[in-house]
């Protein structure tokens, strides 16, 4: 688990182990009020080495009690994904055909992290607090139809081997989270040929 | 003040007494962890007559405590707000140069509302709970040395009118926000000339 770290003075982009997958430290400019934060900034962040990914869609899930734990979900588009109010543990496992499938990044992340996650890599991720609001940019349109298409695979596989902080038996999924397959049995993603 | 209406099940959109300025009506999709909304929506929402803005940035505000207030700025660019968590009043007041000049809008808001605020209106918000989060798109890239040509409003201007819920005096607003001019000493915002 890479440590939670201080806010930095400056944004700053970080490489991890799954190949595109990459850590935003940015500044939480605090005052009286409380802070102010640039959550998506194209110019600067692409700068930085943030790919260009034009979202179209916002999404964002509210987890009432610490525990509740999501993923993993492969989809394929691309997602910028951060948290406005508590905490989480966020993880990641490469599902992508090739050499880094099943490669893991665990990062925890309060306000001042995001991480851009390419379209193939399994997102999860365990609210630590109460109340906590996860929120994402997407570059394609979500369709319930399309569920069938993602790759998804079980956050509980010890294979995979998160360690989460609050045991997934004792903490709310969903549904259709208790049942994904474990690694060895997902087959990988791989982008549609053209 | 409109007052908080209850989730509804289909996204709408409403007009107001300002041109432009647009509310959203957000379902909230609750299940055993909490609940999920999609905050913005290109396709559907552009379908429902919210222009195709077109965002680059993402900008967060978090309010250590009820009463924080924020307001009036008209900046040259185009607004979706909304709240990921707390509660606000969320208030406009039409800063552009024509006869709908000084038309107030103001309306209680969750998470299962958002607000397109057209460029030159002047959006402001109270925090009415602690802990509240204030998340919003806009499309242009924001820069402190272009804030000299924004188009201010005192929040607390009573020719404005807006009836906080606390009393501006008592709560937390930035030095700026203090010194703003009276709706009768405004220059009224008009598009740059092509
Ligand atoms: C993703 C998405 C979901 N929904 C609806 C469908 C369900 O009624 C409800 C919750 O969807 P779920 O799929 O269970 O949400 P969750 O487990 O948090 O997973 C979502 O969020 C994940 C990010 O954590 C993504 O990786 C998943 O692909 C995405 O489905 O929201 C929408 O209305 N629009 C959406 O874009
Ligand atoms: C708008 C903006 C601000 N900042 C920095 C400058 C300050 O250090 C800090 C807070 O900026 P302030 O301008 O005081 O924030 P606030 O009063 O909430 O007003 C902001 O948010 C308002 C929406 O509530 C906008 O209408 C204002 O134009 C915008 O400036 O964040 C950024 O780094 N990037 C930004 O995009």
């Amino acid at each position: 688990i890479a440590p939670a770290t201080a806010v930095p003075d400056e944004l700053r982009v970080e490489q991890t182990a799954i190949p595109g997958l990459l850590i935003l430290r940015m500044p939480l400019h605090q005052d009286n009020r409380g802070w102010f934060k640039e959550n998506w900034q194209r110019a600067k962040m692409t700068a930085l080495g943030l790919p260009d990914f034009a979202p179209v869609q916002n999404n964002m899930s509210f987890n009432a009690s610490a525990g509740a734990t999501r993923g993993f979900h492969a989809e394929p588009w691309d997602k910028l994904v951060s948290v406005a109010c508590g905490k989480i543990l966020g993880a990641w496992v490469d599902l992508r055909a090739g050499e880094t499938f099943g490669r893991v990044v665990t990062v925890e992340m309060g306000p001042q992290t995001a991480v851009y996650v390419p379209r193939g890599v399994g997102n999860g991720y365990q609210a630590l607090a109460d109340g906590t609001v996860y929120t994402y940019l997407v570059n394609e349109h979500w369709s319930a139809a399309a569920k069938n298409s993602y790759t998804f695979a079980n956050l509980a596989d010890p294979a995979i081997g998160v360690d989460w902080p609050i045991p997934p038996e004792r903490s709310q999924r969903s549904e259709a989270d208790l049942h994904h397959p474990p690694l060895a049995e997902v087959t990988p993603f791989a982008p549609p040929r053209t």
